[in-house]
């Protein structure tokens, strides 16, 4: 039986293999920009979680490394195009690939990185190659949905709390549970392990989510890469705008009104305005009440997988940390 | 042995299955543009090959049809991808996908459409499923490659005839070869088959393009979708142009900079005045010779290929016709 590998090991091991990708082709406009990406680094998250659910089973973690490189590049794929459809500056504390190049470049350079990503996910044997691309072809598309739920979300007054959810479980959830299925399914995991390292992912998914809203304006401003209270900022119907505006009193719903029009207001006092009716009305605790039930339902999911405690216990650890952020 | 297939009887098959691809998901917003640019229809050049060449081995065609609607959900991902990138107002006679909706509609149904490509060319057996996705993938990434290159060429002061030529390989040739070999592929056809069927696609779509050139300056306008020499109006770097300005004396030469700067000009002087220069120096000859070069080479390979002159008589009328063409 072999060690279970720490995240730090997956980190290194990750590394090389990034560093290993051979991306130099002609022409160079479309290579660059890929290479340029990636240099950013990131936290590994997806990857990570395929090596772990793999790790979870004793396999030899070089054979699910070009499905976990995969994901990455699917992942970073939809980052450039994302960035362009958000008008997004920086990405990772560093300028974005359709500023510092242009858009055309970014369409056609995530292009290629989706081909890539195809290229690396199907290293696999024939006999589990079509349940592998099955998942990953769903949620590809579902990912797509849920940029596309996100960005009609700008123009719609109001947005539904159940909408909110599955926004996110598209556009956030579904790549980091088809990322655990993966793992396993290399592995050999059987059919109902597969199915709840999915949920478990889908629920930490979703968890992570909320969090990242209620972190965006209450999070302890170490990273100096993020804008404070970014989205309120750019008026973004985060879980907590949703939830204060479903539960605004007509004055409240006035001010959230006004400050999430498109004028100009002087940030600081926009970010001040809109917190005073968040705190009134209690969202960051209700915020982190619905991302606590489903941290709860993501850990009952890992709970029911049949390997023993201790080869859960670097997931564990892993999803912990990643709970316990403060930024 | 079953009757070979008309193309008219392919296209008809065609029709059938491109009318069944369910796209009834939501967000609308996501599924519209592609059921949009599905409804203009177009040639089925693509699909056609697919099918072609899998009759030519006596196979039950409903079983190559997933890669044939691939092939062509694929030509359409890069359509509404290159329409955003070269700015294009028209496709098929109407309005493109960006111009009717936006560019961040037509970028991620462009990314729906690339993952519903793949979903349809990996419906195949087992067996053959992995040789289907390498060649997919490779030529998915050298499409891009070719749309690159002729993006470059917009800002580059001269292009060589071999560059164009690697270009219009990459950007057209590279998925009509695909078509025909995955047709083979399925088909069970003999690898030394494949190949000779996969050159055949390479020449006969370097011949196509050059036509395609020709035909935008010389051709009749019979086509009201068509701009009357829209390749010398928009500054295009094409067969004609490139034979052009390798072949100009000092004065030609000039002419040319002079026409093809970004200044403008009153559209039927420019392209008089371009085509005295063409004319003068015969490049119609030329770059027909080449094209006919090409077509010469791809007929030897359809030649070489292990069936009976009867089972390729359908692709030989078709190429015909495509080559033949006034418009």
């Amino acid at each position: 039986m072999n060690k279970l590998k720490s995240t730090e090991e997956l980190q290194d091991f990750i590394n090389l293999a990034v560093n290993e990708i051979d991306l130099s082709f002609e022409p160079s406009e479309l290579y660059d920009p890929i290479r340029y990406i990636l240099s950013l680094g990131g936290k590994y998250l997806r990857p990570k979680l395929v090596l772990m659910a793999a790790d979870m089973y004793h396999l030899d973690l070089t054979k699910v490394m070009p499905q976990a490189l995969g994901v990455e590049l699917f992942h970073n794929f939809t980052l450039m195009h994302d960035d362009i459809m958000d008008e997004a500056p920086i990405r990772r504390g560093k300028i974005t690939v359709h500023e510092k190049w242009d858009i055309n470049t970014a369409i056609l350079s995530g292009d290629v990185l989706f081909v890539k990503a195809y290229q690396s996910i199907v290293q696999a044997d024939c006999e589990m190659l079509p349940k592998i691309i099955e998942l990953f072809n769903k949620t590809a598309e579902e990912v797509c949905k849920g940029q596309q739920l996100d960005m009609n979300f700008e123009t719609q007054d109001q947005v539904s709390l159940p909408l909110y959810l599955k926004m996110i479980r598209f556009k956030t959830a579904v790549l980091l549970a088809c990322s655990l299925k993966i793992g396993a399914l290399v592995a050999n995991a059987s059919a109902e392990d597969q199915e709840k390292l999915y949920h478990f992912g889908i629920y930490i998914g979703i968890a992570f989510q909320l969090m990242d809203d209620v972190l965006d304006v209450y999070g302890e401003q170490k990273d100096f890469g993020k804008q404070i209270a970014g989205d309120i900022l750019s008026n973004k119907k985060t879980c907590l705008y949703i939830i204060a505006y479903e539960k605004a009193n007509k004055d409240q719903r006035k001010v959230l009104d006004h400050y999430f029009s498109h004028q100009h207001f002087e940030p600081k006092n926009k970010v001040l305005e809109v917190m005073k009716v968040y705190d009134a009305i209690g969202v960051k605790s209700l915020c982190l009440e619905m991302m606590a039930e489903n941290h709860a339902l993501a850990i009952r999911y890992l709970n029911a997988v049949s390997v023993s405690e201790e080869r859960k216990s670097v997931l564990f650890k892993f999803i912990d940390l990643l709970m316990l952020r403060e930024n």
